[in-house]
């Protein structure tokens, strides 16, 4: 085998399932050709040459982090309402007053996708700083036709400046907004389904998301957006069963869906729905945490489920302000009470299987793009441990250095 | 008046108590000359000139952060025992096998001090890169007393090394060495008082510390070197009920101490004597969320009774993996529900207090050390509100750019 460049003297923590712990190769070389892992494997069975051989000087290496659920593109600023929650301001009276997402909503539908994309950028740095390799974003700060395609331009084009992957994901279906208030069932035929065809045909959006709960939408008008995006080829997800249980797991599994999100409240029927659709359980502890919630997700029930779980920060300004995706596992082990191997596969392979990006990233093997993130640590756990290090050296998306 | 060095076109959060919010000064300048403050206001009020000035653009400045309590000096790795316990492993059976702080003691009693500094300097860097410029560092995992004169020593040359103003404490009474099993009182005869005479005549101390606790030294215990510490001309502070209520509050207030620390389950009376002798009560959040306690500290009393109220990180590597001074503040508001003002003063103003260097640094204003952190934020509430940001454009320290 000829390689392009060819890293050794590492230690891979592979996130392959089924052998060591993080699939760790001690004394590990990777070997790859264009944008792919052409071979990854033990120093001394390394099969073949290189044009660029780097010495990784005993490194340890992982997939480049995968953060499967964010609201990174908006505008405006909700750091005074935060500022007034915590004076003992009354959540209700800042809402009335303008302030909760509405507040974002009107600052985003202002703002031009050239706008979007700038903040979104400067946000996403704290993730690329942390060895982040693939960002999902989602819209749902619009509304509006325009401004739900403004926010998904924004994210494509966040992808092309900045290098990282990006999904982007039609989250229209987030709130009703102020000109359909009391007509969600409106909002979602005239607005949101003829936005679905739209993201298809333009191939802005990679997948359909909604938030089905008591104070957005009901499990029906979430059916019907999610025919909607069935038939026009899209994979659905859903913000399920974060304040009540609505059936919000069982529903998106009923559609194959990629991920149900949040689910601290998801009953054992959706668990067991989601383990036979494959359908993964996306943990976001930084709402839980922002939010002073108690209801832990049934992490047990889907691990007896063989449901796979993938940890995200879902980064917004209102209810989770949270850039650190090593923050997010540390959450996710402190307050959900997952593993540190968990939380890792939580923010590589499982992200990327959130992402039904399963086969191009989220491991380190033969085949998949060659997207890693390079450490200054003596173990995989002092990843997730320490809240605050910032212990990456380098990473290398699509075959080069970043 | 001639400065060496005017900045201007500032927003000021001088955290000065009394006036606005933050002690926010809109349009303001700073003019320093030498390592200090010489003026700060509003900027049409200028009263001088100056050798360099420098348009800040409309950035916000705070005080440099202090975080007045973290145990940075250690050698040695415990991600294991992490893991292990996330695991489902029992604690104590962890501990048995020589996990835990022992573990910690054992590997710095062998490191030496150039060691100790360079694992505390790479660990800096983060406080570094989130505006700080006063790090307090604790001995107390050295327990003999060359290992902790060691520690000290580390402490100061991290000091020099870094350009940080580092405050040091001796803290030798933290656990009982393996040496000493069941004779606690024998060590802080035999190690502990000695070590505060040497500490203090070596100057490699500031003030001296003390674990007081169940699990470590008793009242009667603590009162001995705190006895001694007096004697030799050195302040002192206490880790203090944060498991118990062991009447900490009380006794480190006795003795006219600078702060007593966790003070989770510290009493009424605890609390009320700690307001009349001006004892800071220090909150340290992250080991409350590290070790899913649920007694939060009793700020309400402590704001009735006008106890000044610190917050840290506490930095260490069992019960308090945290080197972001700005996700303390976050969780000083998110889990002991301070506001905002009182976080970022927790970080500042209260940081300084708690170190006995309120006259020094801590505000900005006339007479204090130029120690500044330049910001690229809208408001001061982006600093606690988003967790993993790097929001710092710059720092400023003894009037000089770092
Ligand atoms: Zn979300
Ligand atoms: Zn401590």
């Amino acid at each position: 085998m000829q390689f392009d460049r060819l890293l050794t003297n590492a230690r891979l923590a592979t996130m392959v399932p089924g052998g060591t712990a993080y699939g760790a190769i001690e004394d590990g070389a990777i070997g790859i050709s264009g944008e792919r892992i052409a071979w990854a494997g033990p120093v001394a069975e390394v099969p073949g040459e290189a044009a660029v051989t780097e010495n990784m000087d005993g490194r340890w290496i992982t997939p480049a982090l995968v953060d499967c659920h964010t609201h990174l593109v908006f505008a405006g600023d909700r750091s005074d309402e935060y500022e007034r929650k915590l004076a003992g301001e009354d959540y209700a009276a800042i809402a009335r007053a303008g302030g909760g997402i509405r507040k974002t909503v009107e600052a985003t539908r202002k703002a031009g996708a050239a706008e979007l994309a700038a903040g979104a950028l400067s946000r996403l740095d704290a993730y690329a700083l942390e060895g982040a390799g693939t960002v999902e974003i989602k819209s749902g700060y619009g509304l509006t036709h325009d401004s739900e395609l403004a926010q998904l331009k924004a994210a494509r084009g966040v992808g092309l400046a900045s290098g990282m992957r990006i999904s982007a994901t039609l989250l229209a279906a987030h709130t009703v907004p102020v000109e359909y208030e009391g007509r969600p069932g409106a909002y979602i035929d005239e607005v949101c389904i003829p936005l679905v065809r739209e993201a298809a045909r333009t191939g802005l959006a990679d997948a359909v998301d909604a938030y089905c709960e008591g104070i957005a939408f009901t499990p029906e008008e979430t059916r019907r957006l999610f025919i909607a995006a069935k038939a026009a080829g899209l994979p659905v997800k859903l913000h399920a069963d974060q304040l009540s249980d609505t059936g919000g797991g069982q529903l998106v599994a009923e559609f194959g869906g990629l991920s149900a999100d949040h689910i601290e409240y998801t009953n054992e029927a959706g668990i067991a729905a989601m383990g036979k659709a494959g359908t993964v359980g996306v943990l976001l502890p930084g709402a839980f945490y922002a939010l002073r919630e108690t209801q832990r997700p049934p992490v047990e029930a889907m691990r007896a489920a063989g449901v796979p779980m993938a940890v995200a920060t879902d980064a917004n300004p209102g209810t989770s302000p949270l850039v650190s995706l090593l923050t997010a596992a540390n959450m996710a082990c402190t307050l959900f009470h997952l593993t540190v191997e968990e939380a890792i596969a939580g923010i590589t392979r499982e992200g990327a299987r959130a992402l039904g990006l399963a086969g191009e990233i989220g491991t380190i093997e033969a085949g998949k793009m060659a997207d890693l993130a390079v450490w200054d640590i003596e173990r995989p756990a002092e990843l997730v441990q320490w809240i605050g290090k910032r212990p990456l050296h380098g990473r290398i998306l699509g075959g080069e250095w970043l």
